[in-house]
């Protein structure tokens, strides 16, 4: 008998009719002889309609009545999974944030979670009920309000519980089967992954393959929770219940790379269309230059990712280039051109046409020559890098928009991932 | 100053522009120097909303969930309250009902408050705060799990937080702008009345005047909480703020009739359609004869209203007629039916094509002849009473449905109602 909790997203308690297969995939773990808990969001578009009542009401909200007015979405699915529950003869009760309790700070609207006593779940387990939470929501610690995480929250949510219960397993179910080599609609002859690192998901979704909320994993990676991502539109009785050490089952699992043995030099390959670049022609090529052009960006909060400077010819003058979030771009060369005269540059550019293809793999750490190898293939195929960034697993490149496809999937069959 | 309760329905709060009216009509008594809690039900169509999503996940549901589900929707309507007074500068916080809290006792779906301490509200409002309720809801005492208080139990809320924080006035806005001494889509020249009793609201309310929920006016009777009934549909500069003492503002009182000083024989004239009457021929005129048919009517929880046994002419046979809700008729025919032999009967006739009309009026206590003058009346229209029946501040009697209009005309004219 193991304890795992259930993760359920928006689209997969869309109706009363995918609570009901949600019911289904439960029971299929309690049948087993484990003890669940069971973490939903709110019904997809919910919290949408709620957030936009909100912004109606006032665009200048109180975060706190914010949390109060969205965390509703959660509590109706906990209450009507509870419900369809009960209905198939699995005992279940639901539980709010405020009744666990869920601590977290007085961050409302984008709260962390400070502690999570497991006594009260762990007891209402004990005695055969699934415990059914309501995923993104908690109470402030020196108070009484509700606080919610931040979109995409409830997946924290499950992974947090599951650091509390000690729990076996966190199994996120969404409306994909598993994390892939690669975007499939883009590569048919991507392969969904049975196993990736944290370290290597960080880098897959924060580059673009949106299948778990960054938060989410830092947290698994850091309280140890095994993570495993799977659909809850496959039919429930074509998945088999959960068993303690095989891991062979459908879906990927997220683990420590200890775990993985056969460790690929890449394991993915992401792609990202939200970048900008903005480029800097004729500033000077002194110290401080650098500095007048990221700090005033850093404190308008605007993230700068890839950041390359050309060799100055003349010992005088040279070009800097970076990539910011495409929805920043505007404000980016607001705050560039309100510094003009401090940063000391002579024509400013800036383009949304550009992609950036990232290879990932907890492979790279003891294997040389990738880079080079991606850097050839690309050119072979006539795609100009520009702009570069490394970190130990992961190699990012900056290319034309025009060529993501080609360069994805060239790099996907360089690597050895075509199915 | 004054601390007064104000309560908005479903209607009011519909939409957030009509909860941006709400925020105005709010500001005008905190502008008058007010302390002020807000009673907010759900928006109008959402509580059927999460109805039918309990109903569909099962019908059998578990109450506590049924609770923890609804009551979501007086959440979401108190924090976008709070904000649209926020936005208009006034200060506001929401509150549900475990945050103040209100302790009901275990009855999920339809629980009776038991205590509700006034300290955090009154401290919050003693801040300068106008406290945002959430009403409907309350959490168990014994536990924590979420209360509801049935259908239309806002009113009730409003009334039991009036009664526990001692408000000078509890204001119940609704979309009518009051109590009127009969049904205006009927009779044009119905008038709306500056002070009613309770006991003749209870009289009214139970007879189809649903302005107001009949538990919220026994607990204000009981409680000694002054009630108003007004339109939040008139403009909120339209009305004046509450001033103690001045009762001649926009709406109706319901009030202690001690504080009524000119009695009205009648105030009001009511009418419900939704009656159904059921006659038995042929039953023996016995003793036991009545137990045996009412008995299993009320082991069934049917709720008979009106009774009329007719004299036995020959002293052995006899007639009882009496009255159910439509809704009840075909299963009180199947307890009937099922009694058959117990009770001895000849014949079975049922009929719904009948209307209750009563007239009320505290004054009656004190004046005779009301009956005799209504019977009159009627009788001059040629309209034939089918059953009577009388307490001590109201006569009902049972007409054909046909003669509704005609009925309620004469007899508001006949007790100097008309405008």
């Amino acid at each position: 008998m193991s304890l795992i909790v259930m993760k359920f997203g928006g689209t997969s308690v869309a109706t009363v009719e995918r609570i009901r297969v949600v019911a289904q995939h439960v029971k299929r773990e309690v049948d087993a002889g484990h003890k669940v808990a069971v973490v939903v969001s709110a019904m997809s578009g919910v919290t949408n309609q709620l957030v936009a009542w909100v912004k109606e009401a006032n665009e200048l909200y109180d975060p706190r009545e914010y949390d109060t007015v969205v965390a509703s979405g959660e509590q109706v699915t906990s209450g009507l999974t509870a419900i369809a529950l009960q209905k198939i003869g699995v005992k279940a009760r639901s539980w709010q944030g405020w009744q666990i309790p869920i601590k977290t700070d007085a961050a409302h609207g984008s709260a962390r979670m400070i502690d999570i006593p497991g006594n009260a779940l762990l007891a209402s387990m004990a005695s055969g009920e699934v415990a059914v939470i309501a995923g993104f929501q908690g109470v402030e610690a020196d108070g009484e309000r509700i606080a919610t995480l931040g979109r995409g929250g409830s997946d924290t949510s499950a992974v947090a519980i599951a650091a509390a219960l000690k729990a076996d397993l966190c199994d996120i179910y969404t409306d994909v089967d598993g994390v892939y080599t690669t975007d499939p609609r883009m590569v048919p002859k991507a392969k969904r992954m049975d196993k990736i690192s944290y370290e290597e998901m960080l880098e897959m979704a924060s580059l673009g393959a949106k299948v778990l909320q960054i938060r989410s994993v830092e947290l698994a990676m850091v309280q140890g929770v095994r993570l495993r991502v799977r659909s809850s539109f496959v039919a429930p009785d074509q998945l088999k219940p959960f068993k303690l050490g095989e891991h062979s089952d459908v879906g990927t699992f997220v683990c420590d790379e200890d775990e993985i043995v056969e460790k690929h030099v890449v394991s993915g390959i992401a792609y990202a269309k939200d970048e900008a670049k903005v480029t800097l022609f004729g500033i000077e090529d002194k110290p401080g230059v650098a500095a007048a052009i990221f700090g005033p960006l850093a404190e308008t909060n605007i993230n700068v990712d890839m950041i390359v400077q050309n060799v100055s010819e003349d010992g005088k003058s040279t070009a800097m280039t970076f990539t910011v979030p495409a929805a920043d771009l505007a404000r980016s060369l607001d705050v560039v051109k309100a510094h003009k005269s401090k940063i000391g540059y002579r024509e400013l550019k800036a383009a949304t046409d550009v992609v950036k293809v990232s290879v990932i793999g907890i492979g790279m750490r003891s294997h040389a020559g990738v880079a080079s190898s991606m850097f050839k293939a690309l050119s072979s195929k006539g795609i100009n890098i520009e702009a570069i960034s490394t970190s130990e697993i992961k190699i990012s490149v900056l290319i034309s928009a025009d060529y993501t496809e080609l360069a994805v999937r060239t790099l996907h069959t360089l690597y050895g991932l075509d199915a």
